[in-house]
């Protein structure tokens, strides 16, 4: 794994300004032939200035590609099943596109005999830790460049300068420093820096792109149901969707009523706290929905398991461990669970709520005839209980009787 | 342990209908003397009626007591340190009242020479079972009585028939069966049964009782801040207030703009699903700010870990093992982790939403020096990120060069 | 799921007194016919004699099965993939061979038409519960009857007098009462009761059945090999051999050199503590050859979430829900990790000893070429590790600088 | 925590070659005061030597202290009370000792005013990180400084020449390399590197140094008691003895008779795995012992959450966290378990086999009186089995009544 110069460099290419700078910067700085990458997960940016620019610095391989089924199907849906939450809140909207712009740029290296790849993203954060591990997993010999590690443009006045001295067009409105940092994809946007690092202060409304707020939303209810299949949704109000097309649907019903915000501060796996604000529209209705899907149709011990799990899975999304073996373990515990949660779930969205209207299956665990207040016709012996009971309580009773009363140690 | 006859029994009474049945059919079926003890753990209701009740029917030891700060403090309080969830979504607020009814129910045993204890829980549910692990957790050779398990009235019919016949009064909304179940008490509003049963059908307005529904909630937002002093609420808008004053407060704020409902299909211990409607408005405005309290008060691994145990704690408290060891040891752990959760959270309540405007604490680990965009001076070196990577990705690159790629198996 | 009459019974039957009695019970209390099951698990009993009795009770559909090969390929060898242990010591023997005969005593049920099942099993005990979750698992509406719980046959007295008024044979040595009891099947022996029952007592020699002891044990070591393929050993000194056969000979090497006893106090699930005394010799260096096979062959975090998920997976079959969607997930689990699970282990037995002599794997992660203290060109580059422990630090360094030294709370 | 100019270092110094060559090293690279801190583990070396070399070198403040009772009672006794093993074997008898330096050296650091800390760990292994996390969690912006990770003596020649040099002495039988690297102290040794780095070759018996092999042990047995106090031991033979003259006096027994010799393949915290002969005679009757105490006085849910968190936490002191929230928070929960933990074990020690002769408690839960095969006089009630089993069957035959027959999903 010894340090070798660099033929071929797959980079991770969004057409802005600063992997415009990169772009270049690895052409100077490692005088290697530089492949762009770019992928349409969701972001909601035109590609085809992407390509314009790339073959503007002379880039001779450049891969545009829409990737959004496959995001939604392969990773996002994948991830829901566990009703994931990092940190109890967070949906990971960022963490999960990770993996699969890492695969693509791996397939994309092997495909043009690229050495190495190379991406934006800075030294302080978790995506430089998602993009490499991904990248070591697939191929354990490549060569990661992080230029953000590695070069001199360490102020915006020195990358200006870079830009300029280098012929990289400037957007008007990027000359100035933005007042915090985006990224977007499909599941959600994700906002944070600069403006928003004082947690004891709330985000001011520009930041929101993708929501209107609660506030703000219209004061008549929307009512939807979802469909689920196997734990995945596969149906609004009936009708059939692709994943991106139902979370895209999905999106639009929770923008317009306010839902999915979230003012996070949070863990990185490199160390220290941050700080972002996170729009998740259509995936805050998701897991909602999702969830109470599952408690018609999942066995009670079943979906205690998958609880007790999820912290653990989702912290190994969240730290960039995707293509990693106890990932892997972990999603073959979750899919076996999925096999019968099929049904319906019906929604009011309203003004930042979402309320639950109903939840039906053909594969329900509920029995009425069995929980009712009426007569159960013998379905179950009340008698039971005391029996079981008394056998749950015989250890403690043994315990009290030995001096431990109340449960003592 | 083997049975014997009873000489003084001791009665969780409320004083409705069902537990007066209760009491003289205690007194007629085992000719014993019974004992009433009746609490005020914030239901909401009167208590006068219950002693002048127990007064008519000739008991003698009549207990009637507030714990509504005992509750709050030693029981609610501890459980909410755990940002507690069953089933991801119910804050359990029936479950957490029934350890101290039992507590004290045992304690007046002790007090008055009785050997036996009575509830009025039904066979099905789950409160029998958390009623009677604490009573044999806390005096192991205690007789439990639960008429619902042993009695023949078992129809609406045949139960007021023995009210009539013994000059039990009835109130006249009680003639006919009440169209659901409801429990309540500080921290919650239970309703369930009947009209309930079916989950596909959303409950009628008329369920609610703690909350107005955030339709009706008023178009203007309320803003609070919270204050915590290791890891429990000690004020509202900077006024300290005792446990349960101030849990009353926060039921007040969440009522009002539409707070804390939920429509839960849940796994009872005992076996089968239920559905149930829960209100909880200061519980679900003080598990959202007791979360944000901690997201930067509170280290990182600890709070994983307290989230990877919370599932079982959840469900140790619902299945009704308040007093048992494996509870203690879970609180150990989780009260050491609040030592430093201090501080002030600031929120936003408006129509079902609770909005956070910011978290300050004087033993915050959010550090803008080193999370900042800007230049940190020193406090990160992004050089360390490489080495970082580059060793949590060794196991999975080596590997890769084995032959499994991408985290394979 | 009311009671009612049976009609046909299915009872699992060894052939001894105990069942023999039971059969005739069920003739006469039931009215009912009987059906027979008898199963060779390996316990080391003839099958034969157990027929014969049946017939002559007049039972006309008798089943007599070997079922050797399917109990260790698809119990013991799945269970042994997870390296289970319960309570730290506890290979479950009995418990592992439960489901299998519950899962054929239903599928005869089905065949025969019958409407109802039978065990020996004691009311104390665990395998009562195996027995009957499995039971329920499979059949939910089979009516299952456990004479032990409700027959008067209540001393041995009753119980011999009951025999010989129905002509029951009675074995000589079985005329006065066991001084413990045994269960045995082709993982181990068990025995446990009465002789034994005083924890602070050694067993006494007699006891053991399946090992000699270590001080009996030759003063020569046998050295052999075991080779696995995924995760299964498949060949004992490289001779390839069916399951039952080769935990036959690992019996048998156990048993010569003293390997695999046991002297537990365990935890019952019926709530009290008991003791046991196991043989567990071919499982013994079945676990011990295993985990030393993983140990070169599975990546670290695959094998650190194995260990964490291993006690519940114990619990799980120790408590008889083998047959349940939590022991399924989990399962998926631990299967996923064992495709590359292969290669041999070299072991010395001796004396109530098994000491590793080598393992080596075609899917080895050992790498010496990176863990070498030689020269590793470039395999592993030493200033990875400042910044790896760097970032680790990061969140206790900011915690100490806010006054929480040594990683305080 | 910019780098800074070092003024005086406090080194973990052995006394021997390498730390010698370090603290020249040091000395001439930083020109800065070096202090020398030797510390007495139990690793069975003189300290005398130690202090004298560094009066050679011109070291001005030198401490030599015993810490052996201090490592046995707040880091040894501790980890035991949680049944610790890393990978289900290990007893982690390097990684205890480390948090105890780190603590002792920053101490000093503080009493002499240094601003540097170094050790002489190498770059490839785990105990740089154990110091280093220790370090910066007791004294966040102290300079640690790690020679094998920075400085040119990469190979033995070199470092030999450093000292012929620098007037170094060099014994006898350092002249060559030596076949394998060993650490000790009293709970353990352990053996790596060069000779030992094939996981397929068996350790010559020349590695072994602190127990005799179970061949050439006395064909005789040894009999023992333990007595615990609070799950921690306290007597040998109803001797009380201080925890390290006890662990010595274990260690003893357990060389003489051929216990506790562990041949791993371990997976490294920095990724890779490694091979590594321990000895751990005096610990490996520990663990049995105490497990066994536990026993019969440990309640079964306060003994399975045991289980199921130890593995994290033995992850935790193998890594090197030994000073964090989440260790500390473990600690809390499995010492709250221990109050109980009272009474003795009786063992025999014969040829590497450590054989449980009995077990008894003032604090006992074993109950013979309910677990009895005898009449056990109302103390169980076999009635309330079925009851136990039916309500926890009743999830699985509603899911087979729906059509998920044996627990599927």
């Amino acid at each position: 794994m010894a340090e070798k110069k660099v033929k071929k460099v797959v980079l991770a290419y969004s057409g802005g300004l600063d992997t415009s700078v990169i772009l270049r910067w690895l052409q100077k700085t490692y005088e290697c032939e530089v492949v762009t990458f770019t992928a349409d997960l969701g972001q909601g940016e035109e590609l085809g200035p992407a390509r314009k620019k790339a073959e503007m610095f002379g880039v001779k391989e450049i891969f545009v590609e829409d990737l959004r089924e496959e995001f939604v199907r392969d990773y996002v849906f994948p991830m829901f099943r566990a009703n994931t939450l990092y940190e109890g809140q967070y949906l990971l909207g960022t963490s999960i596109a990770r993996p699969l712009i890492s695969k693509r740029q791996i397939e994309i290296a092997e495909q043009v005999g690229a050495d190495a790849v190379a991406h934006g993203a800075t030294g302080k954060g978790n995506d430089q830790v998602r993009f490499e591990l991904a990248y070591y997993a697939l191929k354990p010999d490549v060569k990661v460049i992080a230029p953000w590690r590695e070069w001199e443009l360490t102020s915006r006045t020195r990358l200006l300068q870079f830009a300029e001295e280098n012929q990289i067009p400037i957007a008007h409105d990027k000359r100035g420093e933005a007042p915090f940092s985006v990224d977007a994809n499909l599941l959600h946007s994700s906002s944070e820096g600069k403006l928003l690092e004082d947690p004891a202060v709330a985000p001011d409304e520009i930041v929101f792109q993708r929501t209107i707020s609660p506030e703000d939303a219209p004061d008549k209810a929307t009512e939807i149901t979802i469909d689920f299949k196997s734990g995945d949704p596969v149906a609004i109000n009936g009708v059939a969707m692709s994943p991106a097309t139902l979370l895209t649907r999905l999106n639009e019903l929770g923008k317009e009523n306010g839902i999915g915000r979230l003012d996070l501060v949070e863990n990185r796996f490199v160390g220290m706290k941050s700080r972002g604000i996170y729009e998740t529209p259509g995936g805050t209705i998701l897991l909602f929905a999702h969830r109470n899907m599952e408690s018609i149709t999942l066995d009670r011990e079943a979906g205690h398991l998958k609880d007790s799990i999820m912290p653990r899975y989702a912290e190994l999304i969240y730290n960039g461990f995707w293509f990693s073996p106890e990932r892997r373990m972990l999603q073959a515990l979750i899919d076996e669970s999925q096999h019968s949660v099929n049904g319906r779930v019906h929604l009011k969205l309203y003004k930042g709520n979402i309320i639950l209207m109903g939840r039906e299956s053909p594969n329900s665990l509920y029995d009425m005839r069995v929980v009712t207040f009426e007569d159960d016709e013998g379905a179950y012996n009340q008698v039971d209980a005391q029996g079981f009971i008394k056998l749950n309580a015989l250890r403690l009773r043994l315990g009290a009787q030995a001096g431990r009363r109340g449960g003592g140690l």
